[in-house]
């Protein structure tokens, strides 16, 4: 990105799911793609895109189209999906469950390296081929396993507790979903995800048809 | 909305995270709010927040601020929160159960009105107060209890299935969690639900610092 001009924060938003879709079309055998094809399978304008695109260098060929793969690689180093990062979850309740098991993590490079509880009848147990460990040892493993990213998955009350300790132990990134503001020493990146996002969008569009 | 400007689709975007931000200020017990805080909070320029608040009328007040009450209850309305959407969450795995417990839902409005599954062990039990029902009655429970909103939580394989049977009974909105891109009918809205975008985005800000 040296030398780069800056991206707006509207465009990274949609790189994530540039890459998604694009993945889905290299997964169909297709090797170009048009602006128009691709806005529209992204829901956006084909003059949209090309701005976003046109911000990260020349991947399209003028009446060709973009180049999938290459586009698709592109978008990925972007985004820092070739650093294979390592993930912790943290909370082992049903969400934290669901996160340890989302395929999807795992097609993108993100490497789950451990789990954490701290009920005993939760520690011990195995998903997707990671054991939870006791989350009294976060600090010292998260360090020891280099581990860049750490999702947050317990109760709002323990949250600022387990960001703390993650932090003290050299974290690069916090997703969190627990639904509560946290803080965090400066250099350390926090997503906040609330669901309740998406399901409002939901509603706004059911609401006005 | 009739008569209104038409809205870009960023700024719907954002209309949840407003709500979110405007709720969490007002059970602060703040009154009025400026432009510069309000958009601090949002990681927004007052300029761009200014812009998005226009698009709906008149709630700032020069050299005061915004009216947080006023404000939160009038982008509630634009996203048809006083609807209070009947929910129904089909797939009680993991993610089906986070989401059937997610209390964000019902502090924004929505009632859960019920829950399937096929597996024989999981119908009968109940979760935040809602008993599992059997997926076969789906269509005839849908219909009688006038859902509006489906949630798909189901392995990828079956998620059309799901969606067909809904489309068919009358669903208005669809919130999709399978990995799986759906077709239904005009009329009927879906949000594809990629819990890897959020990660995606970590990525970019740990990668560019």
């Amino acid at each position: 990105m040296k030398g780069q001009v800056s991206i707006s924060n509207a465009t990274i938003d949609r790189l994530p799911l540039y890459f998604r879709t694009l993945r889905a079309i290299h997964d169909e055998g297709i090797d170009i793609v048009s602006s128009d094809e691709l806005g529209g399978r992204l829901g956006i304008t084909p003059e949209q895109l090309r701005k976003d695109l046109a911000a990260f260098g020349q991947f399209g060929k003028k009446g060709v189209g973009y180049y999938v793969n290459e586009l698709k690689r592109n978008i990925g180093e972007i985004l820092g999906l070739d650093h294979h990062w390592n993930m912790a979850v943290i909370g082992i309740g049903h969400l934290g469950s669901a996160l340890a098991n989302y395929q999807n993590f795992v097609a993108l490079g993100f490497r789950l390296v451990a789990l954490f509880d701290r009920d005993p009848h939760v520690i011990g147990t195995t998903i997707n081929h990671v054991k939870v460990e006791d989350a009294k040892d976060l600090g010292r493993i998260v360090r020891e396993r280099d581990i860049h990213i750490g999702i947050i998955a317990v109760p709002a009350a323990f949250a600022q507790e387990v960001a703390d300790c993650l932090a003290e132990s050299g974290i690069l990134g916090i997703w969190n979903f627990a639904p509560v503001k946290m803080s965090v020493p400066d250099g350390i990146y926090i997503v906040n995800e609330d669901l309740s996002v998406g399901l409002s969008s939901l509603s706004y569009h059911i609401t006005h048809g």
